[in-house]
């Protein structure tokens, strides 16, 4: 399995349920040894005896390249299941089972070990509101509907390719907001005012900037050698965007070297959102 | 401070970074246990000595209505941040070092104890590859676009308003996957083939449905009253196109009581598309 390739660890992520929790938390803990190859096998749905032992025999046959056991990133709340897993030859790594007995005892509750809490269907209101933000958001990209701002939580501004529309859906996805966003053209750009459109919602607004190197690279790529993609003009833009958000106190964040999760952790923050939990 | 709120915990998510992961596995965990109500606090960016007290100010500030102690998820890597936030009045659940020492042992390697590197643009190529995916999923929404499909890694099929978007979006930019997606219409269900512009890519071909009810209520807010939302009409369409999966020996999964998460999970793993960690 896999012996044409050589890396240092196998890790599995096997769940009885999605699996996102443990692909998250197993990432977020890989990331912090650089220097280290791994490959990843995702086992989501591991509900059943019969798959239980399938994943072991998965488990078991992988040994990395230089004959070290594989990791596995676990998230199961069957006991049962569990008990299987745990007899992998790996080292295992149970997030669930590390936290949830001492919530116990903090909460003085038993936990309810249900399938599926975290990333089914649980709140019909809430899951229903953020797909509801979904498609607000989409209606509302780049400019589409000028109309419904009202109902926009965030409304974002920037020149044409800053990476508006990508921080807008993620921030629909993520969190349910509903996220208009808007392309600031260089006719808009030649006042200092804020497009009229915009101007009542100036609470809402937060600015999108790039440096003009990148900004320049991306266009180039979509209309080669126009004058949209020039440096020149990727230069003037991004100079007079900047000076109509100094002026109107348009918070605003550079997103050449920031990815959409933190671009919209710190829009989030500076607007002072609250974060719903989803 | 919320005090005219009826809870019975207050959660903070604190992090060094975005707080995502720390986000992600707290709601996992709260969500066994059901009958809590509980309220939350995400304190991203704690990344100076400043701020890090300024955080358990707030902390010892929130006392829920019953008088127990706030919980804490924290994915902190600096020790001295650390070091204030456990000073806290709170239980605290630290998820970084509660797995990272026992890793580094197993891994024979220090960890970076770097910020940034699960949700920050660690690698510019993936990073891109992700939000290339997102722009081609949007070009290639709701059947705008029909050439292309051969770049696709999945195509998404089903009636209007059956869930294909939001599934669509959540793929790409989940797991950085290029997904069209293509409205069955009753033209198309008129015969028993896939429509022309399908049937080349078969293998990338997944079904969603919907209950005739659910779908009937869905488009009844669109536009109400139509014959496009009638009852009678849903379960035509409904039939037909489950009619039309089965001949075709297409996969396909009801929407009706699953999320976007859950569904997008059952067809990775029925594709057998491998999920890359972002």
């Amino acid at each position: 399995m896999n012996s044409a390739l050589i890396y240092d660890r196998q890790i599995f992520i096997i769940s009885d349920g999605t699996g996102i929790t443990a692909q998250h938390l197993g990432h977020s803990l890989m990331s912090q040894f650089e220097d280290i190859d791994f490959i990843t096998t995702t086992l989501p749905y591991i509900d059943s005896i019969d798959k239980a032992q399938e994943a072991v025999e998965k488990v078991n046959l992988a040994v990395s390249t230089n004959g070290e056991l594989p990791i596995i990133f676990a998230t199961l709340l069957n006991p049962e299941i569990r008990n299987i897993i745990n007899n992998s030859k790996a080292h295992i790594y149970d997030l669930f089972h590390a936290f949830l007995a001492p919530l116990e005892k903090v909460l003085k509750k038993k936990c309810s070990y249900t399938m599926g809490r975290a990333h089914g269907v649980t709140d019909i209101d809430s899951y229903q509101k953020r797909m509801d933000a979904v498609h607000y958001t989409l209606a509302h990209d780049d400019g589409i509907k000028l109309n419904g701002y009202n109902k926009a939580d965030i409304i974002i501004i920037g020149v044409s390719r800053c990476g508006k529309t990508p921080t807008s859906i993620y921030l629909a996805m993520q969190f349910g907001l509903r996220v208009a966003n808007y392309p600031l053209t260089e006719d808009d750009l030649s006042f200092r005012e804020l497009p009229k459109c915009l101007a009542p919602f100036k609470k809402k607004l937060f600015g999108l900037t790039i440096s003009s190197q990148k900004l320049h690279s991306i266009r180039q790529e979509r209309r080669p050698n126009s004058p949209y993609a020039a440096i020149k003009q990727c230069q003037k833009e991004i100079n007079n965007v900047e000076k109509m958000f100094n002026d109107n106190q348009i918070t605003f964040i550079n997103s050449t070297f920031h990815s959409i999760e933190e671009i919209s952790t710190r829009m989030l923050d500076s607007l002072d959102i609250e974060r719903t939990v989803i």
